[in-house]
């Protein structure tokens, strides 16, 4: 794995960006919604999108957000809405890869597994998939998603993808 | 993730955390359950919980010991009993987040997918969760538990855990 | 996690290591199955087995191969064969175990979770297990298996694993 070098002379290196995951993912397995956009530029791109469709170069998505305000919204809605049944969702991720892409940028991809349980259910596969993502290193050294594109195995899925991931 | 300054100037960092997980599932995914207490110190508390009763903070477990010789007693306990079928457990873990809570002290959360397989049965899903953990390092420069606490995200599952993770 | 010398000076780390693996799984969960054979020694042995087997010793696998050119007759055989309904399997691996065996030779652990996902479908487990592999390094300074044994808790998955893992 490449430690990317920047002007500094420090580097975004495996660590960090693994640092940056498992805080990302615990923030969502946690349920602390309202912290999500938060881990995203103000100019940024969020998409969950079926391998079909991503592999077709098909631009139809599951969810999508195209600035750090939609995500906002996003969360607003999700956190309105009782209609759901109560539930968990937990993420186990596997296989970080890294790419530099620039000075101030990354190229990561990562296996993504969600397993759901419904209160008093046994826990299941909600989905599985890959994360496409690119990230930003701030002026302040802060990793944040320019983009979050998540490509799912199935298509099996889009009715109850409720929670981000 | 910090590397945690030790006195002696050595740390304990991302890879030795990671390396203790890595011989402590390693060791029950193998079912060598004897040394499965050697993990703990000799003051310590194991316990597995359902999300839902964590969170309320209650303090019904679906298993729990608060000493070493309890370990070593539960293990004796799975190793004479002879009804259950007999069965694998795999376990696998992502999202290792170390937080430092004093010189010879870290505080270590993990999400956790156990994994059963019944003989000739496919594999399947027999819980998942997150480890809630305290760390000690000993004079010996060697990692211990003081606490695990495993935070179950389903209760559907009380019968089944025969064997600790 | 022990770094291991070369006799050049630098050393097999766990990061190193981790990125072999993480190639490895994502040229097969892209299905890139003609790269392949490129992770192996030209002298190699490729085996998946299950656990009651390979437990007892019996040399009896659900897949083998004994050189790096088998490899490849079994990749073209894969790609010819068009009797499977399309699918993807993603891998998933926990548990990193890494020692040394020599200065040019590293035994890896690994768990191994096979998610498959037929299209229209949800994901769902294929099987769990432990990869138990002989890795060499290259003069060159490349990683390959010299030996990858991927050891399944369950028996029931013969006639379905079509791709490696």
């Amino acid at each position: 794995m490449t430690a990317l070098q920047r002007s500094s002379g420090a580097a975004v290196n495996r660590d960090q960006v693994a640092a940056f995951y498992d805080a990302y993912f615990d923030t969502l397995d946690e349920g602390r919604l309202e912290e999500w956009p938060n881990f995203f530029a103000a100019d940024c791109r969020y998409r969950i999108i079926s391998r079909e469709n991503y592999e077709a170069g098909q631009g139809l998505c599951i969810m999508q957000a195209d600035s750090k305000g939609m995500l906002t919204d996003r969360v607003r809605a999700i956190l309105k809405t009782q209609v759901y049944a109560p539930r968990y969702c937990r993420r186990f991720y596997s296989g970080l890869r890294i790419a530099a892409a620039g000075e101030r940028e990354v190229q990561v991809k990562q296996n993504v597994l969600l397993i759901q349980t419904l209160l008093d259910k046994p826990s299941e596969i909600l989905a599985c998939g890959a994360g496409h993502d690119r990230l930003l290193l701030s002026e302040a050294g802060e990793l944040q998603f320019a983009d979050r594109t998540l490509v799912l195995d199935t298509e099996m899925i889009s009715n109850s993808i409720i929670y981000p991931a």
